[in-house]
């Protein structure tokens, strides 16, 4: 029982790893996911590569504890379902029965934010801390909040979907059907789109020439614009800044966290979104608060997930022994 | 060991009450606070009157299982210390092992409005639920969160200062020193400066007549004129209740409660306010939480506070048995 497997599953991806009983990674394997292929095909596909893994490393299932999987979209841990998942098309799926039978281990399963948190909470970048509040900014944003080395849930497993509350001043309409939810700037996708108007809206912007097209613009290239002191750039991190910092205001009001850990994607762009954030966010706590919760990025980032999955389906076994 | 003692500390008036274990208030005693008299005077007028309460019911102290007591400001729970008070001009004050001193049995504190949440959500309009935002709006705002039957402190035991989280669009300067809190808006004075400004902008209403020095205006006085349909009334619960339900959006969406009870004394306000707090809400939840999450005035409010307090000491002191 030295072993932990833990799986990221992702709209586009599938990372699986086996880690040590401690958490640390010994060995991944990245496939895509396929999504059309459908969830039975993408299950026999995840034991295929879990077995693999643990083939090359020479152990039997049976030294495995437990295997955890952070799944997208809506997620009931108690009942082991991915209750709604728009990127895979799922919908009550029951993912850890099904796991189960192809692996004969015990499987935990979660939405990913939730596991993305309680890995870098356990043992990434909010290690040191009983009380961490992380978020995840990618395609959209997501909060979770580890207490005392347990996710805090609420009703029906929904806590942290803050990337649908609706904010003073944001006009797009969001996938979910409403207008003005916080992802659609507080994200990858909203983030290149900020910077894409502002340059129609007739801006001039070194992205201008690097991206002919600018329906191709990235997150990622608003941060290279940005280290040549773009003026385009630095008004949306400054943008996206100030909107990230509101939501955090009330996110660490609300549930007092010792330290808050910002990771996905978007968290590549580092101080140059964090800066913005903290120089926001001292005007916008209460005194008790301010100046005193750090504000991390997150250590793993990639691994974060598989980590989090592997300890939260060793703490969900009960712990060190079968 | 069949009663309990509960205090509701404030800075006008001391709530006294003698409960049985289940939390029924049996007697009770209104005193005021005199806070000027200091600490140590307050406390042994405090225990003046549970004895007095006790004798009045026939019992002995060894029948009491143990005394809790909100008080207001910051509080540390686990070491039963009023860490700072502005109210009462406390600082560092051991009130458990002070009062425990005259009363001979166990006292546990908190903070008042997380006494007040808990007496709401154990025994009020929260007892059917397992997840319970309460919000308290009185001479400011403030929340807490009980899950399962625990309350929710996060860091330094400050979650839930919603008060003091700046807002977009509100420009006052508060008492703690910021300009922009939500309480310099949801709160009972900032109802009554939100109606009294708008009629010295030049609007007419009927609160001119009642109120020749609109300095004496009230939260109170606000309700009644808009039972009367005076419109400057009806504006100012709409825009009161639009930041209400701001906050509570935040709130939600990152505790997904089961309910959530609206009480302290602007609560009074019933309908009036929350009317247009549930019209707001259902704009700014994510689709998950809308029109879902029942939202209820508190049903004891003046004795949530005692029944709060005692139920939190029966608990702290490890349930039933001494």
């Amino acid at each position: 029982m030295n072993y932990l497997i833990g799986i990221d599953l992702g709209g586009t991806n599938i990372v699986c790893g086996l880690l040590d009983a401690e958490g640390n990674v010994l060995r991944q394997a990245k496939r895509p996911t396929e999504a059309d292929r459908g969830h039975e095909d993408i299950i026999r596909r995840i034991a295929g590569t879990a077995k693999e893994l643990m083939s090359e490393q020479g152990i039997d299932s049976r030294e495995v504890l437990a295997v955890g999987m952070g799944t997208p979209g809506r997620v009931n841990p108690e009942m082991g379902v991915s209750v709604s998942s728009a990127n895979l098309g799922w919908k009550n799926v029951p993912v850890a029965a099904l796991l189960r039978e192809q692996l004969g281990r015990p499987v935990y399963i979660d939405n990913d934010v939730r596991m993305y948190v309680y890995g870098e909470a356990m043992k990434g970048a909010g290690a040191a801390y009983r009380y961490v509040l992380g978020v995840t900014v990618g395609t959209g944003i997501a909060s979770a909040f580890v207490a005392d080395g347990r996710l805090h849930y609420g009703r029906t497993f929904s806590a942290g979907e803050i990337g649908h509350v609706a904010m003073d001043g944001l006009t797009h309409r969001c996938n979910c059907g409403k207008t003005g939810c916080l992802e659609t700037l507080v994200s990858a996708p909203g983030i290149a789109r900020y910077a894409r108007e502002t340059i129609q809206s007739g801006r001039n912007s070194i992205l201008q020439q690097a991206f002919p097209d600018l329906d191709k613009l990235t997150a990622a290239a608003v941060s290279w614009a940005y280290d040549q002191g773009d003026a385009v750039a630095i008004e949306t991190m400054e943008t996206v800044g100030e909107y990230l910092a509101k939501a955090l205001a009330f996110n660490i009001t609300v549930l007092g966290p010792e330290a808050v850990i910002v990771g996905g994607g978007a968290a590549l762009a580092g101080e140059r979104l964090l800066g913005p954030v903290k120089r926001r966010l001292e005007g916008l706590l209460p005194n008790v608060h301010r100046e005193q919760v750090p504000i991390h990025t997150a250590k793993w980032n990639d691994e974060a997930g598989i980590i989090g999955s592997a300890l939260f389906a060793k703490f969900s076994a009960g712990g060190e022994s079968s």
